[in-house]
């Protein structure tokens, strides 16, 4: 995974190195792109990326609106270029939900457009520390109308289901009519990878008890998710106000009219509620849409939204912060990304980390084992709970790792590349099952856990039979090679760098397969020491015998790891060190990323690599 | 290429071993599919499967009617998995075309239908010799009525682009009316490949001055196909006969109506002729097919034709017959071989010979490596001007060939792995690509050609521009190792065993990499001592300097060749003897071949091999 984009739009940096925010100062369509996913919000349940309240995509085209639920996905059929048997049968696409946080603003017959008029002042702000995003800004009219806009957006971290929107008008030359259209969208599509980008049916739409409510089932996934919205206009008395209901076939608008005075503020709140079929029946889901909105509404709405958001950030920073003296870029990217992980992470062992989070489409909110590798060791260390769930997530998908070690003729389990349900979702003819590593790094991540927490209750109960299963998928895919002294080689396989499928004797995969092994024969023993009835009831589940058990341990003992005693360095694989060197400074520029302009053969033949290798096996078993 | 299935259906043999003939002595429904492939017939042109003239495609869904010309194809874009730069964007498929051999009897009401009533005798022949399918059958119709049928079929040898059909009927036991409908369908598609298996569209059709006609053009591929049908009552008087003729939207008819008389024999000679746009302007297309007609009318049509075909053969098995003596089944093998290839084999320098000749839809229709490898060889010794032709195909197409080589980043020419048009056609994400060994192939069946005719004005003319372009090829896929010794080693190849793509120093392709650079550095050095103008001009076309072909030599003889000391082997590649060994004898029935049933990296991991590979290399460059 981890495919590295140049941003062409713009140079670096293009916000000041600030401690606990992210501001934007001069309002750019051309990076509102990029834009749209750093001002991204999110909670791990349900992301909503950084578009502007205002229309804007029609117009320009600079607009890529995006809300999503984590492991709310579409299925599609892979079709490949040519048939290959036991490949991967079916996609599974993260769907682009219901547009919600669309808030158009008319002033008098003015619509509010950034892009006419002039910006008198400007600011959009991430709060990295208290978890909200806010724009300021005065703007005048075309015809000379001056209004001054404050406008927050939450997406709760201690309220999953809900995100609000609280927007501020201030007429500050003038009194007149303002209205503000409030809109609940069924119009909704995806921007990439699905053939079909209309995902969702829409199932039942309308305005009830004053929320708008909003139905829809993604067509073959089949699955439902509901939204209920509520708008409020704060502090007015219903007689200034004039509120038109509209609905449409895929639609749905509140539209506000208010006479205001100039120098006096209004404000409107949006509450917006989520839930699917993933959560529970989806008979109740309209009905719980509801009540979670009433429930804030009685404690206050926003303010009190807001009020909880700062308090569990305050927590959630208590143990995550690192402070960096001396470099102001390090320490804002450090705390970005704290952020982000967190705005990513699902956290109720059914879902997980999506490669772009909840921020966007691209790798189609799918689960790598860069959660394993390089975010959950984050967790280990600051929130060791989010830790278990993550590889809670792991054992949930246990039994599709196993059909999917079957597809491959393997024993055990062999857990996917990409996928959200648990089944393997990459079209790509290698890469959707020759990271065989993957099974190792997952086991490498509970050694971690448990030896940092010494939640032995965890490698009992889940941790040692995804080792067992592990294990066994290893042993079933290497042998002992007479050609290298019986040692145990692993053919055909990938480490973690793409640019060299289908090697032998990858280094890191060694390695760390020879880890996978010894620590499940550990696990076994320490089992079979302290928890006898466990272990029986394990083997009795995965049908596993001590002679299985003793194989693992020769294997890992007699693992062929690969040292060129010439050149004295731990080779990639058994191939790498004698392929073509490659000139890379000599490569154009419009060339790059490799990946997306050379056939793969062509990139194969020549020693350069995607992701480090031997690097990372050096970082993880630099002791060994 | 090349996958072995095996015939389920029945047991061998289904024919007795004759010396000149195929010879079909039941009629078995169940077998039908596989006998309209070994009853097809061909002239390199176009080709026709056995397929009955009665209808029984709808009735029984064990027929797949076909009619091909060799280089017909439609385009169609490949989808993938997933995306990765440089591969391939369209597929090339043979089209299913105009479906004319369809002759319908009817005796007063009954139609003629084999699985029907009762057949007394039952014959249908395939005469090698003669170049003709004879079917003759004694049918009893369930209300009684005995018929003798006597249908014969030629695809001509001579003239090319004609077809005809001699349906002969005796009454046996009774006087009556019977009729014959004679077709000509545009209601045709693919029955493989194809996502929109409707290929073609139906541009004109009608009858004029007694000539059914039908022009048709690809949707995509815009390649434009005519055919005009004559249909002929032999010996009788018009008086006797009523003729309607039948237009409708995708087929046209003409039906025949005759008084007969017991024992008397009643012969419909239908004659067919064809044209493309690839042959003529498509403006002449329908104009051309009548004058065929006409040419061959004018010259007792069917008989003529018969006499004709049988004039070709003769001459043909003059230079191509092998007499083997004590075993008959090899006898007949041989010689009905030799007879496929001839009807598969294109003989204008613009086509080549389809993996399934023109009996066929599987593979496409498209060419691979297998013409130079197997199939020159033999016409080199048998039919030199016919290999010639072969070989000038590969010249045609070498300005696509250039354009592959670009593709991946090479220089000189790459030759495409399947192809009809010059560009590479498959899907498959290595296959497309990764048989960098057809260079070579090509290189050597110039080699074999010239070294057997001393045809040198084709080597200074053609050859020597294939080999020079092929050898650049080589120079920039490999490299000069220095951990090898400063070997040539080439990497990421794939030799002719499809089990083992993108090894390292596949020792079929670095012998034959060898063969090729040195070979080209031989034509050079001829040309320069004789023929110095003509090296002077294709030094200046493809911008050639002395340099380059001092590097050829120098890759040519320090190219690296592997060797295993210690086994006394040439190993397949780099990595192959490291492999897991198969255990051959107990993989159950149902997963073969693996390559339908095992993904291709678990049959990667063993020593397995689809093709031979070393052995071949042992075949071609034993004495080396």
């Amino acid at each position: 995974m981890l495919t590295y984009h140049r941003l062409k739009s713009e140079k670096l940096p293009l916000y000041d190195y600030e401690p606990w925010q992210i501001r934007e100062k001069t309002f750019t369509i051309r990076n509102n792109h990029h834009n749209e996913t750093i001002f991204s919000l999110g909670n791990g349940y349900m992301g909503l990326r950084g578009t502007f309240e205002e229309d804007y995509q029609e117009l320009t085209g600079q607009s890529t609106p995006g809300f999503y639920i984590n492991g709310i996905y579409e299925n599609e059929e892979i079709i490949y270029g040519e048939f290959a048997p036991k490949q991967p049968k079916y996609y599974q696409t993260m769907v682009n939900l219901m547009d919600w946080e669309k808030i158009n603003l008319y002033i008098e017959d003015e619509k509010f457009n950034m892009l006419k008029g002039e910006i008198i002042d400007y600011e959009r702000v991430l709060n990295i520390k208290k978890g909200y995003l806010k724009r300021t800004l005065v703007w005048e009219s075309p015809q000379g109308k001056k209004v001054n806009l404050d406008i927050e957006r939450i997406i709760s971290f201690k309220h999953i289901h809900l995100g609000a929107i609280r927007y501020e008008v201030t007429p500050l030359n003038f009194s007149g009519m303002i209205r503000f259209f409030s809109e609940l969208s069924g119009d909704v599509k995806n921007h990439h990878h699905l053939r079909n980008k209309r995902a969702l049916s829409i199932i039942d739409k309308g305005i009830k008890d004053g929320k708008l409510f909003l139905l829809m089932k993604t067509n073959n996934s089949e699955i439902s998710i509901g939204c209920n919205i509520e708008n409020t206009l704060i502090n007015l008395n219903d007689n200034s106000i004039t509120k038109t209901d509209i609905v449409n076939k895929k639609e749905i608008k509140e539209v506000f009219e208010i006479d205001c005075k100039k120098g006096r503020s209004y404000q409107l709140e949006k509450l917006a509620s989520f839930y699917s079929s993933k959560d529970i029946p989806k008979e109740d889901i309209l009905y719980q849409c509801e009540q979670d909105i009433n429930l804030i509404l009685k404690n206050n709405g926003f303010s009190y939204l807001k009020k909880e958001q700062v308090n569990y950030l305050n927590n959630y920073w208590k143990y995550s912060d690192v402070q960096i003296e001396g470099d102001k870029s390090l320490q804002q990217a450090f705390r970005y990304n704290a952020f982000q992980i967190l705005q990513s992470t699902g956290r109720n062992g059914e879902t997980n980390i999506a490669a772009k989070g909840l921020s966007g489409e691209y790798y189609e909110g799918h689960y790598f084992w860069d959660t394993e590798t390089y975010i959950i060791p984050y967790y280990i260390y600051s929130h060791p709970e989010i830790a278990k769930k993550l590889l809670s997530y792991r054992y949930k998908i246990l039994d599709k790792a196993r059909d999917n070690a079957q597809r491959m003729k393997l024993k055990g389990a062999l857990f996917p590349w990409r996928t959200i349900n648990g089944k393997e979702a990459s079209g790509n003819f290698l890469g959707s099952t020759v990271q065989y590593h993957i099974n190792a790094d997952i086991a490498f991540a509970i050694y971690k856990y448990v030896k940092a927490t010494d939640d032995k209750e965890f490698l009992y109960n889940k941790g040692a039979e995804i080792l067992f299963e592990t294990a066994r998928m290893w042993l079933s895919l290497g042998h002992f090679e007479k050609l290298k002294d019986n040692k145990f080689c692993i053919n055909e396989a990938c480490g973690p760098d793409e640019y060299k499928p289908a090697a032998n004797n990858n280094c890191y995969t060694n390695y760390m397969a020879k880890f996978n092994l010894q620590f499940a024969v550990e696990a076994y023993k320490e089992l079979k020491a302290k928890k006898r009835d466990k272990l029986k009831e394990i083997k009795y589940i995965i049908n596993l015998f001590d002679r299985e058990v003793s194989k693992w341990e020769k294997a890992s003992n007699n693992m062929y790891l690969p040292y060129n005693e010439k050149l004295k360095i731990n080779p990639q694989d058994d191939s790498f060190i004698y392929k073509e060197d490659i000139d890379i400074e000599n490569i154009p520029i419009d060339q790059l990323p490799l990946v997306n302009n050379w056939h793969p053969l062509t990139i194969w033949k020549y020693q350069v690599i995607k992701q480090a290798d031997v690097i990372l096996l050096m970082l993880f078993m630099g002791d060994k």
